[in-house]
Order: C-alpha cells, then structure tokens, then sequence
C-alpha cells in the first residue's frame, strides 16, 4: 500500500483535505496515511514552520498530499520543494462549466522551475536597500525544459512555449532561451516558441487557446499561474503537482483563506483535484480521469455548490457529489 | 515654444509617431521638434542602439515622444529611462467602448519602478550558469511610492495599492512593503492596501474595478501592465509617460511591430494617446482631455477603426478622424 504524507496545514487547508480524503476513501481507494505537521499554528507553538519530522516524513513517503498553510507558506512550501528536490511544479489552467471561467474551453499547462531563479534565498541589505539573487542554472533549466518536452509527449500536447525575459535579462533568461531551444531539437515532433513574460501576460488574455504547454522560470511561472487561474475563474478550482526524480507533492495553488477558516464552506475542488494528479503520479490513471470527469459533471449540473461558486452547499456536500458522480461513471 | 524630442525608431514606430505628430499640428499645437535617431536600424548602421547626441537630444528638450524600438528595445528605452532617472512609468488601465476589452469602464493607473529592480544590468555568468542581481533601493522606493500618492492625490484616486512578493523576498520587497506604509500614514484620504504579485495577476481579472492606483517595482509593473493591457483588449491603445525630476518621455507600449510595418495600417491611438500624455504634462491639460474624448468618440462610432480595431482604415485615417472629432468638441 502506498504511504501518503498528508500536511492539511492552516485554515481551510484542514477542512478541504478531510474532504479529499473522505473522497478517496468512498472511491474504494486505500492508502496508508501519516499526518505530518507545518504552517502558522504549528509555527506558533513550536517557533518553527516545518518541523524535521514533516520533511522526514514526507521523504519517507510514496506521495504527499499538502492543504495549505498562511503566513509562513513561503517558508514551508518553498522549503519543501527545495529540500525534496521538487523540481517541477504543474500548473493547468482548464475551463471548467459553470464557474466564472472568462473563456470556455482552455487547456493548458504551465509547467514551472520549481527550485531556483529569484527563490533562491539570497538576499541580502546594503546601504540604503537590499539586493535579491536571483540564479538560473543550466542544469536546472535542462531538466525543467526536458520535462515540459516529455510531458508535452506523453500527454498528446503539440507544442511548447518558453517564457523569460532575455531582452533584459540577457545572461539568466538568454541562457534558459538557449537551453530552450537547444533541447526542443530533440522533439522534432512538438512545435516550440518563445515569448517574453510581459507579452505572455497579455496573450493569455487575448489568445489564451493558442497555448498547449508553457515552460517558464519560478517566479514567472508563479505570477502566470495565478493569473491563468483568474482566466479561468480563480483559485478554487486549480490544484497543482510538484514532482521531483522520485517524490511529489500536490497541493491546491490557493492558500489558507483565514476569512472563511473553519466554517465548513470552503470550495474543495482544487484539493480533491489536486488528490487526483497524485493518483495519475502513482499511476492510477483511470481513477484520476474519473475525479476530473465527475467534477466536470457537478459543476455541469450546479446543483451542489459551494458559495464561491454561486451555492449555498458545505465543503463536505460538495465532495460527497463528487462521489456519487464518479460512483455514476 | 516647448522643444520637443522626437524619436520615431523602428517599424511601425515612425508610422504612428507621423499620425501623432499630424495630430498635434492639426489641432493647432507648435512646438520646435527636434528628431533623433535609435533603434535596430540605426544599430545596424553604426553599431550603437542609442547614440550619445540621441541622449543629448532628449536631455535638452522639454520632453520626448518616442515611437518603438525593435530587437534592441532594452538597450535603447530601458537606458534612456536610466540615464535620464525617468523614475516613474505611468501605465493607464482603461476600457475604450467597442474594443475587445474584457470588461467595462475599467480606469486605473499602473505606477511602475522604473530605475532598478532586476532592470540593473548587473548579471554575470557563473558555473553552469548565470545570476542576475535585484536591487531595491529605499530612496527609490520612497520616491515612487510617494509619485504614486501624489498621483492619486491629484487625480481624484481613492486607493493606492502596493504589489509585491515580499513572503519569498523578505528583504528587498519586505524594505519596498515597508516604505510603502510607511509614506501612507502621510496620506490619510488616500486608502490603502498591499497584494503579493502572483494574487494581483488574479485579482487584476477577477475583480478589475476594485484598482484604482497601482504602485509596484520594475519587473512586476513590467508584466502587470501587459496583462492590463490584454485586459482592456491589446496594445493598440496602451499609452505610457516616463516621468524624472524635470524629464517626461512618452511612448506607446506595443513594439515595432514589424509583421505590419511599413503598410500604413498600425493602430496610432496609443501613440496619439501618449502624445496627449505630454500635453498633460506640458500644462496642456485641456488639450490632452479633448484627445482623449475625440479618441472615444472614434471608437464610439467605430466608422474609421484600423483593422486590429476590426475596421479597414489606414493609419493616417484613423489619425484624420481623431482630428475631425476633435474639432467638434
Ligand atoms: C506561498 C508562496 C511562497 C508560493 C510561491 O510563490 O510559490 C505560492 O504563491 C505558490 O504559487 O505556490
Ligand atoms: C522592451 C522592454 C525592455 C520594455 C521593458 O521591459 O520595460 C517593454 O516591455 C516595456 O514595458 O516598455
């Protein structure tokens, strides 16, 4: 049996795992679950935000599933990925029925560097200011661009998309732009293009079909994510995977939104979706297929739906219709 | 009379500075326009992007208007903006009627950093691979974030809102965050309110209308304003004014274009837009209010629209009809 490290963290990161995995449970799904402890209120107890024993354990896993955690996401989820070597982190923006989706019908996947660029950790004040490092490796790019070429491979996408800066940052982003295109020659099948991030922004707004896969650097993919998720009606709805050589961590892109903490009304698809690109890692492919088409039918029929989404239901109504959904299939 | 630089660039930048130009000699405005030169042709002439008399140029003149510049953009508006301490690049968000704008009556102001951030240039290679510094600096902080509260003062905003990522870069953004409240307590109408950049990308689509000033650093306001402009429906209308201590240089925010260069059918409104920009800052504020009526009125109409405007007119058409609006007024 699979050994899943389950962080819920802060806030609504508790009450949308307890849905995902009250889901997993009802599809027939075992896995052996350790809960591992992070974020604020564990930072608040103990002055620290991610305890060794979380990263061990999560090292010691097949999976980790992460809800989400506040103030001190950045030191745990930054942390994670970096000391596990995450070093791809997936974004898709996909439109689903009935949400607030601004185009019907996107498909795409942002497909971020996940362990370095402006995200490095070095910072230091000088006189009068403070400087930020921000480092691109070759090796990191490699490995990052090889994986949006291979994933465009595998899941039947026809091309990539490279997305830098390298008019300005000519030495960091020229040597991702390079690297780009030095490797998509190996993938004479895909077709490839660049773009700079300022003119990305834009396109994803005014031909946001035109994208398939996106490649991008840490921090551009972190801002085009976020706008990609309002594209397609905000972050309720988009999970995400980060995937290492041999470890994954998934977790939903919004945080722990302590305005509506505890009161059971959190949107849980992102999470339950989330859980669901952990089943395609571990290979369950039909069962990860099946969560994303019984979401798909929920949000069709609209009848049980969380308030973000135009309803009144609770969190744990809204994962109990997807079981009966996918229980339909 | 006010001397004035011009520079029109490359491809469709000459094109639009024309139409521009015609404008502002139609509605009866003289001013002593001195031309310079920089860009890829001019580059591949000499060798240079931006030529020293070019510099001299627009330091000895009142203001600067700008057309575009190709493949060697950054070395040319990026230096100009740093040579000339152009600290402040105000980036207008707002929807024109019968555009492919997303939303309605959107009508904020993106206030970006325009001397520093990651924009510095200092970017050196390393082992397997390359770094580049960002640098943020208090004084220049404080100098645009204090543009920024005047602004709004001055222009009847409501709210200042200031876009950083400072959970992952504590001590750059944390000094930029800082500073930022505290210039607000000077300002007790202003509102304030701070977002990471990652949830502003979102927010900017998700709930538009609730910006009214934007104040950020170099590379965020950098992507920020391209999503804005995909927002109300492309560059083709998107002016910007370069702002220093007793320096403006004006330029629309689309490229050269050179795709459609040279066919006389690029859309002149963001460049007609940024010369309006210049007269408000030359005093001529009743003059640059009519340009922008006349502009709305054209669109309004939609009979002289270039065909990114889904119309068939030429450029100079398009400028004409801006004229005949004008004089209406
Ligand atoms: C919490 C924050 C540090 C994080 C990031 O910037 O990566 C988040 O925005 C995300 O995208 O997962
Ligand atoms: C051409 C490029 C260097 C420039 C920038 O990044 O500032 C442009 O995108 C802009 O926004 O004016």
């Amino acid at each position: 049996m699979n050994k899943i490290a389950i962080i819920p963290g802060d806030g609504i990161g508790k009450e949308v795992m307890d849905a995902a995995l009250h889901v997993l449970d009802s599809i027939g799904l075992k896995f052996d679950y350790k809960f591992g402890e992070a974020g604020d209120e564990y930072f608040e107890k103990y002055g620290i935000a991610l305890p060794k024993e979380t990263i061990d354990l999560v090292k010691s896993s097949d999976a980790c599933l992460f809800g989400a955690a506040g103030e001190t996401a950045a030191d745990v989820i930054v942390r994670l990925r970096q000391v596990m070597n995450l070093f791809a982190n997936l974004r898709p923006v996909k439109s689903y029925p009935n949400t607030n989706s601004l185009f019907d019908n996107l498909d795409f996947m942002i497909v971020r560097e996940n362990t370095e660029g402006i995200y490095v950790g070095q910072e230091e004040f000088i006189e009068d200011g403070a400087v930020a490092k921000r480092i691109i490796s070759r090796k990191a790019s490699e490995r990052i661009i090889n994986y949006a070429f291979n994933y465009a491979m595998e899941n039947n996408r026809f091309k990539v998309t490279c997305v830098h800066k390298a008019n300005v940052l000519k030495k960091t982003d020229g040597l991702f732009k390079e690297t780009f295109y030095n490797i998509a020659e190996k993938y004479p099948k895909i077709d490839k293009e660049d773009f700079y991030v300022d003119a990305t922004a834009m396109y994803l707004l005014t031909r946001p079909e035109s994208f398939d896969v996106i490649v991008t650097t840490n921090l551009f993919g972190d801002i085009l994510s976020d706008e990609g998720a309002g594209l397609v009606g905000g972050l309720g709805l988009i999970p995400s995977a980060n995937i290492g050589e041999d470890a994954g961590l998934f977790e939903p892109v919004h945080g722990s939104a302590p305005d509506i903490a505890g009161k059971g009304i959190a949107n849980p698809i992102a999470m339950i979706l989330s859980a669901g690109m952990m089943l395609d890692y571990l290979g369950l492919n039909t069962e990860a297929h099946k969560i994303d088409l019984a979401i798909q039918e929920v949000l069709k029929e609209g009848k049980v739906l969380t308030r973000d989404l135009g309803g009144n239901s609770s969190t744990m109504d809204l994962a109990n219709e997807v079981i009966d959904k996918y229980n339909e299939i």
